[in-house]
């Protein structure tokens, strides 16, 4: 049994869910779970299907062909289709800290994330010895001002080169240019060491501090050509007080940023979130 | 349009999501909303429904019957039904705490709580003028050892008389006859101020205290003939330290009792729970 | 034996500590409890001390000079001594919202808020059936962009007849203006419905959730000239997401904003605020 | 300037606090940083200074000589001063479960814990090659029933022969006996996988699920002869819902364990730990 996974976003009509579950049922599918969202205001209607299916890849072909002729056309539905069985390759972007790429890789070590980790890429040579204790190949590739443009060409072939599906920059201290983004849209995470909107950009724990705040945050989203603008996947916080100073709050920071990113790529692995209107649904 | 809400627990099997929603369509209802949970251990299928039907209220009963006899008999299905649009009748039982009456009435009279409450049974007459100013019906029976059966029966015939849906005990200090529990099955929602299983019982605010926890939580949870240990609804913690003491516990513990007890009181009131093995499934 | 809080706030130098207990010790007082916090990068010296002095009032008033002669001046500190036994004055400032007053009038009715309230202000007469019900005198003063300075005027005066210590502003939905402001420097507690610096301003749930985040919260500050920037006492967060529409933030951050305002009332109550450099430093 | 922590914890009196910085002054040490803790119901007191002497270690003996005689005794002190300049050294027991130590080594190895691990014990050679990866030192010492006791033997050889300071157990499924325990009083550190007093024991996920909690957390206590129930140190909590069964429980959990073991460690280097009565006061 073939367990696939559907996303579908679409505007909101009576009789979608029935539409859909019929369609894989004469299929011979069997649907095993079902979650939707209707955002009233937008009129939008969002979808997600766990269904298996007793056949070959070649039948789900098939069955793909028909479902865009005789269902998502009549319903202007956007959709995806995921294989449920293929493990997604994920790429990690780092620059010089080092707490995220050891939570990571933690985790990936201890089989917690389902993915693969084909290539680590970095502009600083610092981390490698850190992905060497992990055995995940670490590809260095300086980035200056004057070579960014050549320096994303490299970075893009390698991940054309590894079959790279989604993009994990985990406090990689560089902007992608709008150009690298575009390739791989709502395929790149990023985490932002704060709650935001609150201190988007450079030093937000600074800014924190200086603010006053009694709570600080971290928050995962993607990427797009506005920095620090993208759908937001998760957010967490943490108490902060009088008694901790800029440091304190970058310690206790990195405990969350460890915890969000991995949540945001949990997530992303397993297919659960939809972005629509720069915003993220995401199925539980 | 009628909007409707089903609650259907089963054993799991293929096919139950198309089943279900091809009937209300073949019974020209409009199934708005699907949310399902499967139990994987015990091949437990849950699932929650919001519809619409164009249709009076004869016409509702006779689709009842239809689907008990086409559809719920072959899955083995316990199933509910119920109209969205009829406001659910609320007792509540006090007796010397205030904090949680004054919270679930200051809701009541702001329009948060969709729910009718005709009627106050208490032990004590201490919470009468709290009654009186939000203008709800206040019944005083005390309640002692010897006139313990007899005070039920009085409170069993006041909530027949009001036609009541559920009972919540606002920190309600007397324990409930299993012969009074057992006619109002999930239907009876108690504060525990602990986080349970923790600290059941008496006094878990000086237990807490007693052992030295760094955090303290409230539960609340549908009452069953087993003290402190009915399906558990909702939890909520928050956090303590040495430099409170037990007095500190219970102040900050009734914040806690207030939260828990209106969102418990909110998830009943929208059907959003399920009982099932002493626990709930609470959709979304 | 009286009970006496003192606050400082000088800059940092050796032997402080000793300093002042020795001195409270020579006027036969005992200190029960200090807090210090140092703010290494500012050279900031903050102190809280509780003591006991077995005097009346005009020796008291011989200790406060004697200490601002001794101690005080030769360490250029701001300093502030408090009978702890005496009840502040608080001033609740309304206008159409409930909850927050619903709330407070609660803990003040349970004996949770250690303060009187000798008068609710408000531009609108929808909330006084609410005071009355809590016998608590309620003056309607409304204010137009043309009567704001008159209103302001008589706001003030009855704030000095009732000889209010301190202002809560419980979901008022005017700005006071600087002259206001300015008579009740760090006296006037606000709560505003985000988690600031993040959506400042009118609507902040709405642009909530327009962004798209995964948590909100509110913010209990002193009220400062410039609009939503004073000093942060307190915040809270809930989390949300895209299942809840602007009505469920709105009814979410309903609990935040009582939660928020109450700890920071306390906080102000107890004399465990001391505000700098637009900061707080909430002693324990 | 040689920073020294002092902990004191003494029957409740009069005048300690003046005494006790008085006595450093006189000293010749500053005190930068006082805080105390007053447990009314048992007439106890606790008190946590950080000063700074223009010392050697001899003058240093010096005053604690001093000290004991001057001081401690006359206010039935249990006091420790700790020179805190010098780098504590940890030893790691590990089993099977690798979350925890990578946890704990990723920190090590990003200088954010200040210690020396010296070793990691373990009675399975499983996680040797993450100890290779961190050049950290691996001791395997098989543990049956029949060999505890010299094993135990060993363990403690190799304790005394690094100079351990203190133990954490990092998910190490042995108990150990109570003859090992009394050597290291509260000086051994433990993660328990529950929100303690709930679910002590074995497999405390399962039980967890098992009672249908909303709610689950870890633990981090001292090790004393009683199982579990030794002095807690910290705690912290995630939400669970119907949807998460046993294996997302424990997934979860394990990020629990590792934000509550580390900051348990962090407290315990900063020597803000104090025990009393089976409980623990937390300094700031």
């Amino acid at each position: 049994m073939k367990k696939t996974i559907v996303l579908i976003n679409c505007p909101d009509k009576k009789g979608i869910i029935a539409t859909v579950t019929n369609f894989i049922l004469a299929k011979k599918g069997n649907t095993t779970y079902v979650e939707q969202h209707v955002d009233h205001e937008l009129k939008g209607f969002f979808m997600r299907l766990e269904c298996e299916f007793d056949q070959d890849e070649k039948k789900l072909a098939l069955f793909k062909k028909s479902f865009t002729t005789n269902v998502a056309k009549n319903h202007h539905m956007h959709w995806e289709m995921y294989n449920a069985e293929k493990t997604p390759k994920m790429a990690l972007f780092v620059s010089k800290y080092d707490h995220c790429l050891y939570d990571i890789l933690g985790r990936y070590a201890s089989g917690e994330l389902n993915v693969k980790i084909p290539v680590i890429i970095s502009n600083h040579k610092d981390l490698k010895p850190i992905a060497d204790a992990f055995n995940v190949p670490f590809a260095y590739i300086p980035v200056t001002k004057a070579t960014k443009e050549k320096a994303e060409s490299q970075q893009l072939e390698l991940l054309k080169e590894h079959k790279i599906d989604f993009i994990v920059l985990a406090r990689y201290m560089q902007i992608l240019s709008a150009n690298f983004v575009t390739q791989y849209p709502h395929k790149i995470i990023n985490i932002h060491h704060s709650f935001l909107p609150a201190f988007p950009g450079a030093k937000p724990y600074h800014s924190a501090y200086e603010r006053g705040v009694k709570i600080i945050g971290a928050t995962s989203h993607y990427v797009t050509s506005d920095l620090d603008e993208g759908p937001i996947i998760e957010q967490e916080v943490v108490r902060v007080s009088h008694i901790h100073n800029v440091q304190d709050f970058i310690l206790k920071g990195r405990d969350l940023e460890k915890i969000v990113l991995s949540r945001a790529i949990k997530h992303h692995i397993e297919r659960k979130v939809l972005v629509y209107n720069n915003k993220t649904v995401i199925f539980s």
